[in-house]
């Protein structure tokens, strides 16, 4: 099942895409990542789940996916970027090294990623995101499935020339614009294989299997909540496969990941007339 | 004014503390910080302003502040740590330094401090906090005040023994209960020339005030701003003075600072009936 919110006359909703991947039922009342998790149980009836509670029973009418505005799929409380945690890559290393970007660098599919005038070493990354469904610490990664909602492609863009020879990723990383999520939460998603491909202005440009990650998608969710507790909503970046670099202005940047969709973004340099974040 | 935020029979409330600091007068309706903006408005008739909204009447009857449960006086979307900000430390550098604790770090006053078994070495660090009032992207100094609610005491709680070598400060300050904050919100602190005293056990370990900060409490929101939009509710956490130094279990940590209040936590050993964040 995949999972989009999307903006309608009511206000952002969750919907559940139809799976044509053309239309998109919109929930009736307003629910979050906590309301969605039974959704996301690899065992039971989907359908029957949907359709029992009040709340999160969808529209009878569908929307053309290319009529409606997508959001972010989620509104996340933190979002725990993971680094060099691809076996393919000279730099992976054994120990976790993980950093936060602020919820303000949140945007959805289709918003623009603003290019700073501080930076001129802005870079994309595309990865598997992970959204959690519930609360968890300290679970172990047998455990961990429970807890997790669905996954979404994100773009962990990064000002490579900020800040980053000082340790400073909070500087590079946490720029408004600077975490596309989305097109939608995908509970079906087998996490341990799922493929990655970056494209810019159409173009191949990183190509990886999560199969390569050091540490898996799983074994994230368990480890982070060893350290601190993860809530519905929250948000993983589990690496970036090699082949990240520099955009320019006028770019188009997409993160596709197989079983789940593509996350398209404009690239623009910065200009007043910019998209806020929490979109 | 003090604003702080307390568990009623309905739920969170704020409340405006009374000018003994004994007795508090919650407000009768939910407020967030985006709502209590107007009243930290360094010029204009608060009371008037307190009055005219109904959302933000308060209560006629006050109530004993030791009848009470006081709450993290704000539920941040994000929390940006600045380190190394006192000129009295030898390591005070030129760069902004900053990172973030996870909002799941927060609690409230007299919440305990959970000691991880992973560290033997976690230390407390008093400093003042902002708390923002209006949504702020790219201020300059001389109008950052306007964006500012007000000012809490924080304890930037920090595993000195966790990854800190290799950069890894989300680790080290990302725990759940790192981040103490309260008692409540000032509105009218100076926040050029504040006071602070950490105490453990009563003795006196942190001492300095905010005259001696390299980057001053607005200069900071606006610098910070000029790298991610800062939203109602965003809280800064300025740096700390010399003497942070390593709690055990049993000890009482306090924060004070003139003119605001005292934090008090008291230090736990790790357990699994301990506080959950975003208290």
């Amino acid at each position: 099942m995949d999972l989009a919110r999307l903006m309608t006359a009511q206000g952002p909703r969750y919907g559940v895409v139809d799976t044509d991947r053309r239309t998109v039922r919109p929930l009736r009342d307003p629910a979050g990542p906590e309301h969605l998790a039974d959704l996301a149980q690899p065992t039971g009836s989907r359908g029957g789940a949907l359709t029992s509670g009040p709340s999160l029973a969808p529209e009878n009418e569908s929307v053309p996916l290319d009529e409606v505005r997508l959001l972010a799929p989620v509104v996340p409380g933190k979002i725990v970027v993971i680094g060099r945690n691809y076996g393919g890559r000279p730099d992976a290393a054994g120990n976790l090294i993980i950093h936060l970007k602020p919820t303000t660098s949140v945007v959805g599919p289709d918003d623009p990623i603003v290019l700073p005038d501080s930076s001129h070493d802005v870079r994309y990354e595309g990865e598997l995101a992970v959204v959690i469904g519930r609360t968890c610490r300290s679970v172990a990664p047998e455990d961990a499935a429970h807890h997790v909602l669905g996954y979404t492609c994100a773009n962990d863009v990064t000002a490579w020339d900020i800040g980053t020879d000082g340790g400073q990723w909070t500087k590079a990383k946490g720029m408004d614009t600077f975490c596309p999520l989305g097109p939608w939460i995908s509970t079906d998603l087998d996490p341990a294989a799922a493929l990655i491909t970056t494209r810019v202005n159409g173009e191949i440009r990183q190509k990886g299997s999560t199969a390569q990650l050091t540490r898996s998608a799983l074994t994230l969710v368990s480890e982070i909540s060893h350290l601190m507790t993860l809530l519905p909503g929250d948000v993983l970046l589990t690496g970036t496969p090699e082949g990240s670099a520099a955009l320019t202005p006028h770019d188009t940047v997409s993160v596709d990941i197989d079983g789940i969709g593509t996350l398209r973004s404009p690239v623009v340099a910065t200009s007043n007339s910019r998209t806020t974040g929490q979109g």
